[in-house]
């Protein structure tokens, strides 16, 4: 054997080594470059403070978003991204107007109410009628046509968003079926301190009249309850000027850090920067998004270059449409085989506790080498689970997900409620959220191998 | 020695010894009963509810404060109490009017605000300047000439209650004082979803203009305090309708039952029925006068009749002016050597961890065998403390107190803001805050000795 091919010979054998590495002993120097980095200073909440500070809320259709997407765009070909650009997309605009809810029996006082997002406004004079509280949809229909003409409270107390939620996305529907003029429901949400919380309801039955759907108060919606219990009758004045414009133009932010040796296979890095009509949105959802694009600005910053591209999206029209989603999976159809990952944090930048996966069992060995590189900042878990809802469209057509976990115990204290603002978000919680998007999106797109697609559903 | 003389001597060593037993083997069974039956039902916190729900908060000089005491009185009658009968006072009549604070620059919101009770209003049209942040009264000094013809914002963090509530209390005098035109300030909270907090201020120096006080919310005071940071120039425009009107007749509500065998001398049992104007004064001060309430109502119904009287008040005007417990000491004056205690709750009927007791160190372990009574509901502390302040004029002239202490952890989340409402307090806590007050007030009222008034510091 030559000296020129034994070198060889030795070389091919230390690189395929290096390809059996257990990712978390290969990228362990990089990674924890990152989460130093992250770590060292407050910038990603300091970045958030400014935008939402300045920005507020950002409702799809509203000013306030089409200029936060402007300058989110500034900042990052600030920040030397590359390929930064809108992708345009049509988003619903709906736009809630001057809205209330009085209490006049037994005794008057105004409520403390929020229209849900897509409702119908009521008549201009408002809607003036009896209230019937009810716990359940069985109890509405015990109550027969006692419900005809009359406002409907559904007062259901929390237990988990998915199980809750219904009353807010359906309530509505339950209520006009049953006859009432309009529907209240007790605000989703695990505890409250009088601040009512909106959220996206629904009309998905054309034949049935579509009728105001508001929100009240935890507490004023168990006061309700707590009089109609002692055989008092309620009533209420209502008046909501919610009405729906036609669709707007709107964008996902994309920027990049192009892959240095497969450009063309991506890894998507993303939180949606719409939000609700009250509060800052900091928590929803824009620490997500600030985390991710921080956690691209520090690879950038870093030097580190992966093979794969990264690309950073900011996500449009998450609350009331998921129209950037669905946009961005049309406009990149052609390409999604080569989408190898698609990441989102849309819970709050909270502790981190690790990720959720949605991808291939074979896979889970792997994604785990990854996240025992998040061991040192308590994110090391790394479970089976759905991945978040703009991400969705493209994990529908088999691209795996990455949702980011975190410590979710006062998420729905301040979800889609006047109380979203930066002081519940902690700089060091979001910096260890930043560093943990920044470590999974750097090892996913550098790595030799890769995450195979599972055959979509509708392929099977 | 003759059968009957030894009969005598017999019976007079076992009262002697009953006397010397220690209060907590002395009155353990009847302690027993008053808690059993305390914890039995959610009577107590369904009576608050029945209050809180038809009345709502009650401002001194407030039609409901007025009516609240119309209907306390009508169901002590009915729960049998005896002497039931309003005490005249005369209370400060503070009217809050319409209210709104609005961020100008950098951009426009409406700020979550609440005026300061006892503020004057605004001009008509409302005041419009440009905002000075500072986080202390060096701060402020250190401004200068810069704060003439602004509104300052005392953006302070919590904390603790007595040491935060200076900024509530004499924020407008320090800011009118630098030439300020108005002073706003960060609630007085240790946490916040958006609800801002009022509480009384006061004009102590009548050289110093008297300029609008308001609290705006934890979240939009670090938000100001954010953009001041950033080099932002902040215009908030301020409108207040505030004015007092002539002071208004109230009432402290008596009750009692009388005495056994000293119904001359009298244990006081209380809490305050004005509250804020705001939320449902549900936890400041409901709960506690309706705890104090039901103490004595359930010694009545079980026929526990002490020796000494036993009378529940409910006080009129804690919050602005304290002229219920001032009133009472004057009406009350020549008797009050005959108070040998008085008991308050104000800290909110939560979990209760038993008493601060203002009175001489020599009774202080006469008082922990009442306490030990208590251990089993969690309530046994007894520690040397201040008195609350509608019983603070009778404790200033020698009458021992006795106040309820809890578990504060939330206290001041609620304190003074939309959000002191029914469903924050449970009813198995309240029931144990009735049975500590109830078995604290009869043992008291019943047992050998008595707690020797202490000489009130004024006669020393």
């Amino acid at each position: 054997m030559s000296a020129r091919i034994a070198l060889l010979a030795t070389l091919a054998l230390a690189s395929s080594a290096a390809a059996q590495q257990p990712l978390d002993v290969r990228y362990r120097a990089d990674a924890t470059r990152l989460i130093q980095a992250a770590l060292a200073d407050s910038s990603a909440w300091n970045r958030l403070a400014t935008m939402t500070d300045r920005f507020g809320n950002r409702l799809s259709g509203s000013d306030a978003l089409e200029h936060t997407i402007d300058w989110v765009m500034d900042e990052m070909r600030r920040d030397g991204l590359r390929n930064v650009h809108g992708e345009p997309v049509m988003v619903p605009h709906w736009v809630r107007g001057e809205e209330s809810a009085e209490l006049l029996a037994p005794r008057a006082m105004p409520l403390h109410m929020i229209g849900l997002g897509m409702s119908v406004g009521t008549p201009p004079g408002g809607i003036t009628a009896d209230v019937i509280v009810v716990g359940s949809e069985d109890e509405l229909k015990a109550r027969g046509a006692e419900a005809r003409g009359k406002i409907i409270l559904f007062d259901v107390p929390f237990t988990s968003y998915g199980e809750t939620v219904r009353w807010r996305t359906l309530g509505a529907l339950a209520a006009a079926r049953a006859g009432a003029v309009a529907a209240l429901i007790r605000s989703v949400s695990s505890f409250s301190m009088q601040n009512p919380h909106t959220g996206a309801m629904r009309y998905p039955d054309s034949t049935v009249t579509r009728i105001p759907g508001a929100a009240l108060s935890v507490e004023d919606a168990m006061m309700l309850h707590r009089m109609q219990a002692r055989g008092e009758r309620i009533r209420v004045h209502l008046a909501m000027g919610a009405h729906a414009l036609p669709d707007a133009p709107s964008r996902n932010v994309v920027a990049e850090i192009v892959g240095s040796e497969r450009p063309d296979e991506v890894v998507v890095v993303s939180g949606h920067l719409d939000s609700w009509d009250v509060g800052q949105g900091a928590m929803d959802d824009g620490g997500g998004v600030v985390a991710a694009w921080e956690a691209v600005r520090l690879m950038q910053r870093l030097g580190l270059h992966p093979r794969r591209t990264v690309r950073v999206v900011a996500w449009t029209n998450e609350e009331n449409g998921t129209r950037g989603g669905q946009g961005y999976r049309d406009a990149h159809r052609a390409q999604l085989d080569k989408h190898v990952l698609a990441i989102e944090s849309d819970n709050g930048v909270f502790r981190p506790l690790g990720f959720r996966f949605q991808g291939p069992d074979s896979s889970l060995p792997m994604m785990r080498e990854i996240a025992r590189l998040l061991e040192p900042i308590g994110a090391g878990r790394m479970e089976k689970g759905e991945g978040e809802a703009d991400v969705g469209p493209m994990i529908a057509l088999g691209v795996p997900g990455l949702a980011l976990d975190v410590d979710g115990t006062k998420y729905f204290w301040y979800h889609h409620s006047s109380a979203d603002t930066m002081d519940k978000l902690d700089p060091n919680e979001m910096a260890r959220c930043v560093a943990a998007m920044a470590v999974a999106a750097y090892v996913v797109a550098d790595m030799p191998g890769t995450i195979p697609h599972e055959v979509p559903p509708r392929e099977r």
